[in-house]
């Protein structure tokens, strides 16, 4: 059980974590997104769907799936707050965290879509923290 | 007055402490909400309605309020964010907190009802961080 | 280069600092906001256009432009979030933030808008956190 001090540190290193992540997510770095996993990490972006498995099966799921933005020039802001970390006995944290995807195009305005909850397993690895899972529920899915 | 490394410690744990409190009251679990005020608790969500107070009074105060969405299969989701904390010479700390509740129902897209201000005053009782007040003020209200 | 340490008390101080500047900015603080800037501080809130110099000038520009809601009850609030902060050999921290602007009228539901990123240089004087510039980027603007 890690003591006060660094439970605090680990909370900001967890903030810091998703913003360079999901920065690089909605700037369509890929690869670099995949490589905030574990080599054998799973993603499951979307509920009942199959996860997606190791980097480079990652990467190949977001090339796959941003398919559908061809020709969209949608910018999409993926938001995550309202971390709730929870470390366990074998160093790993579980982290359940709000995120909203916040969707905007030329001249419009900002749309939410959706609102999710993200439940992630965090391990570190050589000293750097990475996803070891991720699942993400869907609010308005079943 | 608190040193910089203790401000530290008390800004991520009031994160953590707000993400595990309003993960609670999104999932229902309205005891365990009130379990993070103190014994005599006050909270009012609502501007210009009494006061809820006491564990006992907030939980009660909750169920009523929840009434209105039987039926609906909305979920409701709080956001707190730009925490503005201010120790105070008595120990406790006044938080000022944005705070949006997003509202997604089955199959629809995810609506923000409403924009508040949520003036909080937190102690620490036997080594936890607690509400022993809440006070939400709306956008949307005079 | 910072140790762990640092880096977390950076962390959450950079989160207080930008809780204390928003909400000073949605009150309508124009000088306390100006003063959270440098003395030559830069800042440039719409792309295109010439950026405000000096506390003095960002305060006469924050009036100039707010002048588009004289007599619109506008409440606003700016959220800051997905903080990415990348210190500097200088001392400085380059910080990429998301940032919305929720926008609520009497009576209404809040609106987003619009959604941005935000690139600060913060330095610190007198052992201060200031803002040296900032520079604004609006997701629906090409």
């Amino acid at each position: 059980m890690p003591t006060t001090q660094s439970r605090t540190d680990l909370y900001a290193e967890v903030q810091q974590f998703y913003a360079r992540q999901m920065q690089l997510l909605d700037g369509g770095a890929f690869e670099a997104y995949a490589d905030t996993f574990t080599e054998d990490g799973e993603f499951r972006h979307t509920p009942g769907r199959e996860p997606a498995r190791t980097r480079a099966g990652i990467s190949t799921e977001l090339h796959e799936f941003h398919r559908r933005f061809d020709g969209d020039p949608v910018q999409r802001r993926h938001w995550f707050g309202m971390i709730d970390l929870e470390p366990q006995d074998d160093g790993s944290v579980r982290s359940t965290v709000y995120a909203l995807v916040i969707t905007t195009r030329p001249g419009g305005k900002p749309d939410i879509a959706p609102s999710c909850v993200v439940h992630d397993v965090l391990v570190r690895v050589d000293g750097e923290l990475l996803n070891r899972s991720r699942r993400v529920e869907h609010d308005q899915l079943p």
